[in-house]
């Protein structure tokens, strides 16, 4: 049984998310389908990100397992040439037999992106959160330095999540603070892993100091109350981005979902 | 009476065109009807450039009469509020009394957008026209040449124009010739006027030369021939955008089409 690792990127504003939903098309549905034909039989294809509805990724990762021996450059184009213009296959690699998307990322990297400008570009306005008041980008700034480390990120984290543990590492935040109408703020956030709608939430909070309504001192203060209930409101889905997927060289180490 | 002038943007995919038809959404009936309630009574909007259906604007502008005496940017705002976010108001401005968006204008500048690569972004592929084949720049620039200067465009004449005089006055032809899945080759085009589908058939034209159909002599053959059936076919209206258009300082001068 071969093992290949799909990168693709997708427009997300068109689907119900990563995941196959009972209605409503998915990105996992989608490259089912798409590879169903080739394999003869139904097959599984495990995402590294189970990006929501509306999110979009610049290079998410995939694996399958099949039996066809159609080989990956032309499987690439093969599902370039059935798959939506929004869902772009961007490579299509040999994977080790132990490589698991999500199991063997050992960690991700996302973007939230925010037109803090008077009016948003018509290019744009999909892929971007929309807030027009001047933000306080060094206020915001600091108010995301607590976040790096080790912690526990339970008043980040959605609700709905079943996880053993919302501890998660933050390995680093980057900044792009420029934004005019057709260039984004872009928050950068690198880490382990991310529970449910974490980077939302932590743009929503961050965005909440920016504006100036909450300190800049409350982020750190709401990360130790674990108390969801105190962290902004979710950020929505169009802002965010899964960038990247990071993996260990050599055979698959498992990492935190 | 004032005279306004409006600058705005448009991501055309979903309109039929700039011009109001009987059927479907055109950017000049969107802006007619955005500002009526201002006017108290219908408004009459000209537009630089009538943009067909699927073609993009960068910075469209446009010209509109009005008694209401509500302030421009209040009325920019008041615009965006209501319009789709496909389309946006970049500047209202107040106008000389003898401004007209269309005559006044001496000169234009478009952009016809091309992927070459093997596919394109799920966040572009409504932007450009993909064109696989690796196509030979070099061979395009040398072939775009003839058409700099004052000449009888007849050959790249869309059906259907009603005009008194095919010739028009091309500037400047400019490349960005490097493209990725991201990033397309850009074709910009600058002179007094455009005929009906020009740049399109232009773009359709450097097409064939840069797939190797062609031979680079022939874009100033066919110029010559003022013969439409010798050009290459229109090309797609997704990857063309209106990117300025150009007006003398002081009072209006009136300009070709």
């Amino acid at each position: 049984m071969r093992n290949l690792k799909l990168t693709l990127a997708y427009d997300g504003t068109e689907f119900v998310g990563w995941q196959r939903q009972a209605a409503g098309v998915s990105i996992q549905g989608l490259l089912e389908d798409a590879l169903e034909p080739f394999e003869g039989t139904p097959v599984t294809v495990h995402g590294a990100g189970r990006t929501d509805a509306g999110v979009h990724a610049l290079a998410q990762v995939a694996s399958v397992r099949m039996q066809a021996t159609v080989d990956a450059a032309t499987l690439a184009r093969a599902l370039n040439a059935v798959l939506p213009a929004a869902v772009r296959i961007l490579a299509v690699d040999e994977a080790a037999d132990d490589f698991h998307a999500r199991f063997s990322a050992t960690g991700k990297t996302y973007e939230y992106r925010i037109v803090n400008a008077p009016f948003v570009s018509p290019f744009l306005h999909r892929y971007v959160w929309h807030v027009p008041p001047r933000l306080d980008v060094g206020a915001m700034r600091t108010a995301a330095e607590p976040l790096i480390g080790r912690h526990d990120f339970s008043a980040f984290q959605g609700s709905g999540s079943e996880v053993h543990s919302a501890e998660r590492t933050i390995d680093a935040i980057a900044w792009e603070p420029d934004s005019t109408p057709d260039r984004p703020l872009v928050f950068r956030i690198t880490g382990d892993g991310f529970l449910r709608h974490m980077v939302r939430n932590i743009a929503g909070t961050l965005v909440e100091v920016g504006l100036g309504r909450w300190p800049a001192a409350s982020v750190g203060d709401i990360l130790a109350s674990r108390d969801r209930s105190r962290a902004g409101a979710t950020a929505p889905p169009r802002g965010l981005f899964l960038v990247a997927v990071r993996y260990h060289q050599g055979p698959g180490v498992r990492g935190k979902e």
